[in-house]
């Protein structure tokens, strides 16, 4: 069995970003020599996501419409007590989830045409981490 | 490490539909010989589901009506200015997810009494794809 | 190809429950072995979920009112035609997930400084299972 670990940092302008990383995540499988296996790409903070969807501006937009929507920003969350103020994130990331788990399928991911990854940024301006990690044959 | 490919294809009578797949997935668990392994099941385009939970038909309505209730169709989606209408199935996918991963133990899959996984198509009516992989030994 | 399969029973004394369960988790992993590959986490049952997230009592009371809100306990679930009373368990297993896959490096569990594993439970006061499976090498 071979395994590949490999840690990326993200350090976004705005507050909430998506980020395109399909290719950062071939990159990663082509890297680790896995032919047949499985890839975990996993946020390691909670107020950020991974996940699998369209790229389409019209669509981020809607996406993030929808999450302040169902996890909106504001004073009144019980977290706030410790003096943090992004309740809302954690929801966001609860909602979206923090990690997907995509096959390898000869050294390649193993995705259909209209899919692609996306880590989504939700407490931003500053140093967060991402784990790519590949195991296989 | 042994592994094991498969994609099955769907093409619902319905827009929406949940279809029962726990016998398929059992099927390609034994076709892969694996005994102790992981079983990934995952939907191969942005507007479907894979989940596990209850086959019981009152909770199908539960859900459809749930999801329709904090994703709802309609006209009000910028996505929809690419000219798709299928923005709500994209968030639908987001809150159900595309993926499960399924423990493998002495060749079975290791489920839970109740548990049965679904395929949840949300933009139906058309060729979709799902794939199973199978890794372990 | 090392695997271990371990499981764990919960009986909670309240309906609703979050329970830290990383301490638990690093513990099969030591047992497992296993220096390099993935560990699942994940409910045998369709109403309690695992997921990560921080460790934080405020947090812990946001979590609750917010899946109240998005999942409302009450009668009016379809589900409950069969005499079941917790349609809104489902739900709110559907919408925080049933499971999770952890990193393992150097045979430690590979989370970020605020990650945590915890296991949620919606409907207790009676045995439940969950499963932790670590395969790798």
């Amino acid at each position: 069995m071979k395994s590949h670990t490999y840690y990326h940092y993200f350090n976004t302008r705005t507050k909430r970003e998506f980020i395109r990383i399909t290719d950062l995540v071939e990159e990663q499988i082509r890297e680790s020599g896995v032919k047949e296996g499985f890839c975990l790409v996993s946020a390691m903070h909670i107020t950020a996501a991974v996940y699998v969807n369209d790229d389409e501006p019209g669509l981020f937009r809607d996406i993030e419409e929808w999450l302040q929507k169902l996890a909106p920003e504001g004073p009144n969350y019980h977290h706030h007590q410790t003096g943090e103020t992004n309740g809302d994130a954690h929801l966001k990331n609860l909602l979206m989830h923090h990690q997907v788990i995509l096959p390898v399928t000869n050294g390649r991911l193993d995705l259909g045409p209209w899919q692609q990854i996306f880590y989504a940024e939700f407490d931003g301006k500053r140093k967060k981490r991402m784990i790519i990690k590949v195991i296989g044959e």
